[in-house]
Protein backbone atom coordinates (compact mmCIF):
# COMPACT_ATOMS: atom_id res chain seq x y z
CA UNK A 1 0.00 0.00 0.00
CA UNK A 2 2.82 2.43 0.64
CA UNK A 3 4.83 1.71 -2.52
CA UNK A 4 1.46 2.59 -4.58
CA UNK A 5 0.92 5.45 -2.44
CA UNK A 6 4.34 6.84 -3.09
CA UNK A 7 4.36 6.24 -5.98
CA UNK A 8 3.20 9.95 -7.49
CA UNK A 9 5.49 11.01 -4.45
CA UNK A 10 8.91 9.33 -5.84
CA UNK A 11 8.19 10.49 -9.50
CA UNK A 12 7.83 13.99 -8.45
CA UNK A 13 11.19 14.06 -6.06
CA UNK A 14 13.48 13.11 -9.31
CA UNK A 15 14.77 16.44 -10.57
CA UNK A 16 16.42 15.30 -13.96
CA UNK A 17 12.58 14.33 -15.05
CA UNK A 18 10.57 16.68 -12.93
CA UNK A 19 9.43 18.97 -15.41
CA UNK A 20 8.25 16.42 -17.65
CA UNK A 21 6.94 14.06 -15.63
CA UNK A 22 5.06 16.85 -13.64
CA UNK A 23 3.32 17.73 -16.86
CA UNK A 24 2.79 14.30 -17.39
CA UNK A 25 1.48 13.54 -14.30
CA UNK A 26 -0.62 16.69 -13.73
CA UNK A 27 -1.88 15.56 -16.85
CA UNK A 28 -3.28 12.19 -15.95
CA UNK A 29 -4.52 13.86 -12.64
CA UNK A 30 -6.53 15.98 -14.47
CA UNK A 31 -7.91 13.19 -16.34
CA UNK A 32 -8.73 11.69 -13.61
CA UNK A 33 -10.59 14.04 -12.05
CA UNK A 34 -12.07 15.31 -15.23
CA UNK A 35 -13.63 11.20 -15.45
CA UNK A 36 -14.94 11.39 -11.92
CA UNK A 37 -16.84 14.65 -12.80
CA UNK A 38 -18.22 14.03 -16.17
CA UNK A 39 -19.41 10.63 -15.43
CA UNK A 40 -21.09 10.99 -11.96
CA UNK A 41 -23.38 13.63 -13.15
CA UNK A 42 -24.59 12.03 -16.67
CA UNK A 43 -26.08 13.83 -19.34
CA UNK A 44 -24.67 17.26 -17.25
CA UNK A 45 -23.14 20.14 -19.48
CA UNK A 46 -19.89 21.29 -18.83
CA UNK A 47 -18.09 24.20 -20.63
CA UNK A 48 -15.05 24.17 -21.62
CA UNK A 49 -14.08 26.98 -19.10
CA UNK A 50 -15.47 25.45 -16.27
CA UNK A 51 -12.63 22.76 -16.40
CA UNK A 52 -10.00 25.43 -17.59
CA UNK A 53 -10.44 27.73 -14.58
CA UNK A 54 -11.22 24.53 -12.22
CA UNK A 55 -7.18 23.20 -13.11
CA UNK A 56 -5.94 26.55 -14.02
CA UNK A 57 -4.78 25.34 -17.60
CA UNK A 58 -5.52 26.46 -21.12
CA UNK A 59 -9.04 25.63 -23.18
CA UNK A 60 -6.68 24.18 -25.52
CA UNK A 61 -4.91 21.65 -23.19
CA UNK A 62 -8.66 20.81 -21.72
CA UNK A 63 -9.41 19.69 -25.40
CA UNK A 64 -6.43 17.05 -25.57
CA UNK A 65 -7.55 16.08 -22.44
CA UNK A 66 -11.21 15.46 -23.81
CA UNK A 67 -10.17 13.79 -26.90
CA UNK A 68 -7.98 10.94 -24.51
CA UNK A 69 -11.05 10.76 -22.17
CA UNK A 70 -13.27 10.26 -25.08
CA UNK A 71 -11.62 7.47 -27.20
CA UNK A 72 -10.92 5.96 -23.52
CA UNK A 73 -14.64 5.84 -22.98
CA UNK A 74 -15.73 4.65 -26.67
CA UNK A 75 -12.36 2.06 -27.24
CA UNK A 76 -13.93 0.65 -23.38
CA UNK A 77 -17.41 0.76 -24.15
CA UNK A 78 -18.46 2.86 -20.93
CA UNK A 79 -20.88 5.32 -23.11
CA UNK A 80 -20.32 8.70 -24.85
CA UNK A 81 -18.46 11.84 -24.49
CA UNK A 82 -20.60 14.73 -26.75
CA UNK A 83 -18.96 18.11 -26.97
CA UNK A 84 -21.66 20.53 -28.00
CA UNK A 85 -19.70 23.92 -29.78
CA UNK A 86 -20.71 27.04 -29.97
CA UNK A 87 -20.95 29.78 -26.54
CA UNK A 88 -23.78 28.02 -24.47
CA UNK A 89 -21.71 24.20 -25.87
CA UNK A 90 -19.53 22.36 -23.83
CA UNK A 91 -18.89 18.72 -23.03
CA UNK A 92 -20.91 15.65 -21.24
CA UNK A 93 -21.10 12.52 -20.78
CA UNK A 94 -23.61 9.66 -21.74
CA UNK A 95 -23.57 6.52 -19.92
CA UNK A 96 -24.87 4.53 -23.31
CA UNK A 97 -24.61 0.68 -22.73
CA UNK A 98 -23.66 -1.55 -25.55
CA UNK A 99 -25.54 -4.34 -27.05
CA UNK A 100 -23.62 -6.75 -25.35
CA UNK A 101 -23.85 -5.19 -22.21
CA UNK A 102 -27.48 -4.62 -21.82
CA UNK A 103 -27.64 -8.58 -23.59
CA UNK A 104 -25.47 -9.47 -20.53
CA UNK A 105 -27.53 -7.87 -18.03
CA UNK A 106 -30.97 -9.22 -18.96
CA UNK A 107 -29.67 -12.67 -18.82
CA UNK A 108 -28.32 -11.70 -15.48
CA UNK A 109 -31.89 -10.66 -14.67
CA UNK A 110 -33.66 -13.56 -16.27
CA UNK A 111 -32.06 -16.03 -14.27
CA UNK A 112 -32.94 -13.83 -10.93
CA UNK A 113 -36.37 -14.02 -11.68
CA UNK A 114 -36.45 -17.51 -13.05
CA UNK A 115 -35.69 -18.89 -9.37
CA UNK A 116 -38.52 -21.01 -8.61
CA UNK A 117 -38.08 -19.72 -4.54
CA UNK A 118 -39.59 -16.24 -5.50
CA UNK A 119 -42.89 -17.66 -5.96
CA UNK A 120 -44.54 -16.68 -2.94
CA UNK A 121 -47.95 -17.46 -1.25
CA UNK A 122 -51.02 -16.41 -4.08
CA UNK A 123 -48.63 -16.85 -7.03
CA UNK A 124 -47.06 -13.64 -7.09
CA UNK A 125 -43.37 -13.24 -7.82
CA UNK A 126 -41.09 -11.50 -4.89
CA UNK A 127 -39.37 -8.63 -7.12
CA UNK A 128 -38.28 -6.02 -3.89
CA UNK A 129 -34.76 -6.93 -3.78
CA UNK A 130 -34.12 -6.52 -7.39
CA UNK A 131 -36.11 -3.24 -7.59
CA UNK A 132 -34.14 -1.76 -4.62
CA UNK A 133 -30.72 -2.53 -5.03
CA UNK A 134 -28.82 0.78 -6.26
CA UNK A 135 -26.14 -0.88 -8.46
CA UNK A 136 -28.99 -3.09 -10.38
CA UNK A 137 -31.20 0.21 -10.99
CA UNK A 138 -27.96 2.36 -12.32
CA UNK A 139 -27.59 -0.39 -14.99
CA UNK A 140 -31.18 -0.43 -16.01
CA UNK A 141 -31.55 3.26 -16.19
CA UNK A 142 -28.55 3.44 -18.52
CA UNK A 143 -30.17 0.87 -20.40
CA UNK A 144 -33.59 3.18 -20.20
CA UNK A 145 -31.23 5.86 -21.77
CA UNK A 146 -29.53 4.24 -24.03
CA UNK A 147 -33.40 2.79 -25.80
CA UNK A 148 -35.33 6.28 -25.10
CA UNK A 149 -32.33 9.16 -25.86
CA UNK A 150 -33.53 10.47 -28.64
CA UNK A 151 -37.02 11.36 -26.74
CA UNK A 152 -35.61 14.14 -24.42
CA UNK A 153 -38.08 13.88 -21.76
CA UNK A 154 -38.50 17.00 -19.55
CA UNK A 155 -39.11 14.46 -16.24
CA UNK A 156 -39.39 11.11 -15.37
CA UNK A 157 -42.77 10.05 -13.99
CA UNK A 158 -43.32 7.04 -12.10
CA UNK A 159 -46.49 5.95 -9.86
CA UNK A 160 -45.10 5.53 -5.84
CA UNK A 161 -43.92 3.23 -4.49
CA UNK A 162 -42.02 0.45 -6.30
CA UNK A 163 -41.36 2.18 -9.31
CA UNK A 164 -39.27 4.93 -7.34
CA UNK A 165 -35.51 3.63 -7.27
CA UNK A 166 -35.56 2.66 -11.19
CA UNK A 167 -37.22 5.94 -11.60
CA UNK A 168 -34.40 7.87 -9.87
CA UNK A 169 -31.79 5.87 -11.55
CA UNK A 170 -33.30 6.53 -14.92
CA UNK A 171 -33.47 10.23 -13.22
CA UNK A 172 -30.28 10.22 -13.12
CA UNK A 173 -28.94 9.03 -16.20
CA UNK A 174 -31.48 11.66 -17.97
CA UNK A 175 -30.22 14.24 -15.76
CA UNK A 176 -34.12 15.48 -15.23
CA UNK A 177 -36.18 14.97 -12.13
CA UNK A 178 -38.48 12.41 -11.03
CA UNK A 179 -42.59 13.11 -10.66
CA UNK A 180 -44.08 11.32 -8.34
CA UNK A 181 -47.27 9.95 -9.02
CA UNK A 182 -49.34 9.51 -5.71
CA UNK A 183 -52.51 7.27 -4.99
CA UNK A 184 -53.98 9.78 -2.60
CA UNK A 185 -53.17 13.35 -2.17
CA UNK A 186 -51.21 14.98 1.25
CA UNK A 187 -51.31 18.30 2.47
CA UNK A 188 -47.49 18.22 3.02
CA UNK A 189 -47.34 18.66 -0.86
CA UNK A 190 -49.47 21.34 -1.79
CA UNK A 191 -52.07 21.45 -4.29
CA UNK A 192 -52.61 18.27 -6.74
CA UNK A 193 -54.37 17.42 -9.60
CA UNK A 194 -56.65 14.71 -9.39
CA UNK A 195 -57.20 11.58 -12.47
CA UNK A 196 -59.38 8.99 -11.77
CA UNK A 197 -59.85 6.05 -13.97
CA UNK A 198 -60.44 2.56 -14.66
CA UNK A 199 -57.72 0.14 -13.89
CA UNK A 200 -57.54 -2.60 -16.20
CA UNK A 201 -55.28 -4.41 -13.87
CA UNK B 1 -15.63 18.20 -32.52
CA UNK B 2 -13.50 16.32 -35.18
CA UNK B 3 -10.27 17.73 -34.73
CA UNK B 4 -11.25 16.33 -30.35
CA UNK B 5 -12.62 13.25 -31.97
CA UNK B 6 -9.06 12.57 -33.96
CA UNK B 7 -6.85 13.15 -31.55
CA UNK B 8 -5.84 9.96 -30.26
CA UNK B 9 -5.52 9.05 -34.74
CA UNK B 10 -3.24 11.97 -34.85
CA UNK B 11 -0.92 10.94 -32.22
CA UNK B 12 -1.70 6.94 -33.00
CA UNK B 13 -0.09 7.80 -36.44
CA UNK B 14 3.34 9.42 -35.91
CA UNK B 15 5.82 6.63 -36.34
CA UNK B 16 8.80 7.76 -34.55
CA UNK B 17 7.46 8.40 -31.49
CA UNK B 18 4.75 5.24 -32.58
CA UNK B 19 6.07 3.06 -29.45
CA UNK B 20 6.07 5.82 -26.56
CA UNK B 21 3.20 6.97 -27.43
CA UNK B 22 1.13 4.17 -28.10
CA UNK B 23 2.13 3.23 -24.21
CA UNK B 24 1.37 6.25 -22.55
CA UNK B 25 -1.80 6.26 -24.09
CA UNK B 26 -3.20 3.61 -23.53
CA UNK B 27 -2.13 3.90 -20.26
CA UNK B 28 -4.10 7.07 -20.11
CA UNK B 29 -7.06 4.70 -21.79
CA UNK B 30 -6.92 2.46 -19.03
CA UNK B 31 -7.29 5.06 -16.03
CA UNK B 32 -10.12 6.72 -17.65
CA UNK B 33 -11.78 3.39 -18.25
CA UNK B 34 -10.60 2.44 -14.48
CA UNK B 35 -11.78 5.53 -13.19
CA UNK B 36 -15.03 4.69 -14.17
CA UNK B 37 -15.86 1.96 -13.00
CA UNK B 38 -14.48 2.54 -9.50
CA UNK B 39 -15.96 5.65 -9.14
CA UNK B 40 -19.58 4.14 -10.46
CA UNK B 41 -19.64 1.67 -8.26
CA UNK B 42 -18.80 2.92 -5.00
CA UNK B 43 -17.45 0.86 -2.11
CA UNK B 44 -17.13 -2.44 -4.27
CA UNK B 45 -14.18 -4.07 -4.21
CA UNK B 46 -12.37 -5.47 -7.49
CA UNK B 47 -9.33 -7.16 -7.43
CA UNK B 48 -6.52 -6.60 -8.74
CA UNK B 49 -7.13 -9.53 -10.79
CA UNK B 50 -10.31 -8.03 -12.43
CA UNK B 51 -8.68 -5.52 -13.83
CA UNK B 52 -5.58 -7.32 -14.75
CA UNK B 53 -7.82 -9.43 -16.83
CA UNK B 54 -9.94 -6.49 -18.55
CA UNK B 55 -6.94 -5.35 -19.55
CA UNK B 56 -4.13 -7.79 -20.72
CA UNK B 57 -1.53 -6.06 -18.58
CA UNK B 58 0.29 -7.19 -15.74
CA UNK B 59 -0.88 -6.88 -12.01
CA UNK B 60 2.26 -4.49 -11.26
CA UNK B 61 1.49 -2.42 -14.22
CA UNK B 62 -2.12 -1.78 -12.75
CA UNK B 63 -0.88 -1.01 -9.46
CA UNK B 64 1.06 1.80 -10.66
CA UNK B 65 -2.02 2.84 -12.59
CA UNK B 66 -3.88 2.56 -9.34
CA UNK B 67 -1.42 4.82 -7.42
CA UNK B 68 -1.60 7.35 -9.73
CA UNK B 69 -5.83 7.60 -9.40
CA UNK B 70 -5.50 7.09 -6.12
CA UNK B 71 -3.06 10.68 -5.74
CA UNK B 72 -5.91 12.36 -8.31
CA UNK B 73 -8.65 11.29 -5.85
CA UNK B 74 -7.14 12.87 -2.99
CA UNK B 75 -5.29 16.26 -4.94
CA UNK B 76 -9.10 16.98 -6.36
CA UNK B 77 -10.40 16.30 -3.21
CA UNK B 78 -13.26 13.57 -4.82
CA UNK B 79 -13.04 10.93 -2.15
CA UNK B 80 -10.15 8.22 -1.43
CA UNK B 81 -9.23 4.95 -3.39
CA UNK B 82 -8.24 2.53 -0.73
CA UNK B 83 -6.44 -1.08 -1.35
CA UNK B 84 -6.77 -3.99 0.88
CA UNK B 85 -3.86 -6.30 1.03
CA UNK B 86 -4.13 -10.10 0.64
CA UNK B 87 -5.90 -12.52 -1.31
CA UNK B 88 -9.40 -11.59 -0.12
CA UNK B 89 -8.39 -8.04 -0.86
CA UNK B 90 -8.23 -5.46 -3.55
CA UNK B 91 -9.43 -1.97 -4.53
CA UNK B 92 -12.43 0.52 -3.80
CA UNK B 93 -13.68 3.53 -4.25
CA UNK B 94 -14.99 5.42 -1.43
CA UNK B 95 -17.11 8.83 -2.03
CA UNK B 96 -16.25 10.22 1.01
CA UNK B 97 -16.80 14.56 0.82
CA UNK B 98 -14.68 16.71 2.37
CA UNK B 99 -15.52 19.54 4.67
CA UNK B 100 -15.80 22.12 2.25
CA UNK B 101 -18.12 20.38 0.02
CA UNK B 102 -20.21 19.15 2.73
CA UNK B 103 -20.41 22.94 4.00
CA UNK B 104 -21.28 24.36 0.60
CA UNK B 105 -23.88 21.81 -0.38
CA UNK B 106 -25.92 22.24 3.33
CA UNK B 107 -25.20 26.25 2.49
CA UNK B 108 -26.81 25.40 -0.72
CA UNK B 109 -29.88 23.44 0.79
CA UNK B 110 -30.71 26.20 3.11
CA UNK B 111 -30.89 28.97 0.30
CA UNK B 112 -33.34 26.93 -1.11
CA UNK B 113 -35.34 26.03 1.71
CA UNK B 114 -35.83 29.30 3.15
CA UNK B 115 -37.39 30.54 0.32
CA UNK B 116 -41.01 31.61 1.14
CA UNK B 117 -42.46 30.08 -2.39
CA UNK B 118 -41.51 26.96 -0.47
CA UNK B 119 -44.61 28.16 1.97
CA UNK B 120 -47.76 25.85 1.15
CA UNK B 121 -51.53 25.98 2.21
CA UNK B 122 -51.85 25.08 5.92
CA UNK B 123 -47.82 25.83 6.82
CA UNK B 124 -46.53 23.12 5.26
CA UNK B 125 -42.81 23.33 3.54
CA UNK B 126 -42.37 22.03 -0.16
CA UNK B 127 -39.54 19.84 -0.32
CA UNK B 128 -40.43 16.99 -2.94
CA UNK B 129 -38.19 18.97 -5.60
CA UNK B 130 -35.27 18.23 -3.37
CA UNK B 131 -35.95 14.95 -2.59
CA UNK B 132 -36.61 13.85 -6.02
CA UNK B 133 -33.53 15.50 -7.48
CA UNK B 134 -30.93 12.72 -7.97
CA UNK B 135 -28.19 14.78 -8.35
CA UNK B 136 -28.67 16.53 -4.93
CA UNK B 137 -29.57 13.13 -3.34
CA UNK B 138 -26.60 11.43 -4.77
CA UNK B 139 -24.82 14.82 -2.99
CA UNK B 140 -26.35 14.01 0.20
CA UNK B 141 -25.93 10.01 0.26
CA UNK B 142 -22.75 10.86 -0.29
CA UNK B 143 -22.61 13.21 2.99
CA UNK B 144 -24.24 10.23 4.93
CA UNK B 145 -21.75 8.15 4.19
CA UNK B 146 -18.71 10.27 4.38
CA UNK B 147 -20.48 10.97 8.57
CA UNK B 148 -21.53 7.11 9.18
CA UNK B 149 -18.89 5.02 6.81
CA UNK B 150 -17.86 3.74 10.89
CA UNK B 151 -21.00 2.10 11.59
CA UNK B 152 -20.69 -0.46 8.37
CA UNK B 153 -24.44 -0.60 8.02
CA UNK B 154 -25.62 -3.94 6.44
CA UNK B 155 -28.77 -1.82 4.87
CA UNK B 156 -30.40 1.43 4.60
CA UNK B 157 -33.77 1.09 5.76
CA UNK B 158 -36.73 3.50 5.23
CA UNK B 159 -39.96 4.51 5.48
CA UNK B 160 -42.03 4.82 2.70
CA UNK B 161 -42.45 7.28 0.34
CA UNK B 162 -39.99 9.68 -0.15
CA UNK B 163 -37.18 9.01 2.21
CA UNK B 164 -36.79 6.16 -0.78
CA UNK B 165 -34.40 8.50 -3.25
CA UNK B 166 -31.94 9.50 -0.26
CA UNK B 167 -32.21 5.58 0.94
CA UNK B 168 -31.55 4.61 -2.69
CA UNK B 169 -28.53 6.85 -3.09
CA UNK B 170 -27.09 6.53 0.53
CA UNK B 171 -27.19 2.61 -0.03
CA UNK B 172 -24.88 3.24 -3.64
CA UNK B 173 -22.47 4.80 -1.09
CA UNK B 174 -22.41 2.29 1.02
CA UNK B 175 -22.93 -0.24 -1.79
CA UNK B 176 -25.89 -2.32 0.42
CA UNK B 177 -29.42 -2.77 -0.52
CA UNK B 178 -32.59 -0.79 0.62
CA UNK B 179 -34.91 -2.38 2.96
CA UNK B 180 -38.50 -0.47 3.02
CA UNK B 181 -40.66 -0.27 5.39
CA UNK B 182 -44.32 -0.35 4.52
CA UNK B 183 -47.28 1.21 6.32
CA UNK B 184 -49.45 -1.63 4.76
CA UNK B 185 -48.52 -5.11 4.09
CA UNK B 186 -48.90 -6.20 -0.01
CA UNK B 187 -49.80 -9.27 -0.79
CA UNK B 188 -47.46 -8.81 -3.80
CA UNK B 189 -44.19 -8.54 -1.14
CA UNK B 190 -44.77 -12.43 0.57
CA UNK B 191 -44.71 -12.73 4.45
CA UNK B 192 -44.22 -9.44 6.97
CA UNK B 193 -43.58 -8.43 10.22
CA UNK B 194 -45.69 -5.82 11.74
CA UNK B 195 -45.32 -3.14 14.28
CA UNK B 196 -47.79 -1.18 15.95
CA UNK B 197 -46.29 1.87 17.42
CA UNK B 198 -47.58 4.84 19.07
CA UNK B 199 -45.69 7.89 16.84
CA UNK B 200 -44.81 11.06 17.64
CA UNK B 201 -45.74 12.73 14.74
Amino acid sequence: MNKIGKYGDIIRCIPDYGGFFMQKVRRTERIVAMTKVLTDQPNQLFSLNHFSSLFGTAKSTISEDLGIIKEAVVNYGIGIIETLPGATGGVRYLPYSTTDRIQQLVEQLCIKLTNPERVIPGGFLYMSDILFSPQLMTSVGAIFLTKLAASKPDHILTVETKGIPLAMMTARAFNVPVVMVRRDSRVTEGSSVSINYISGS
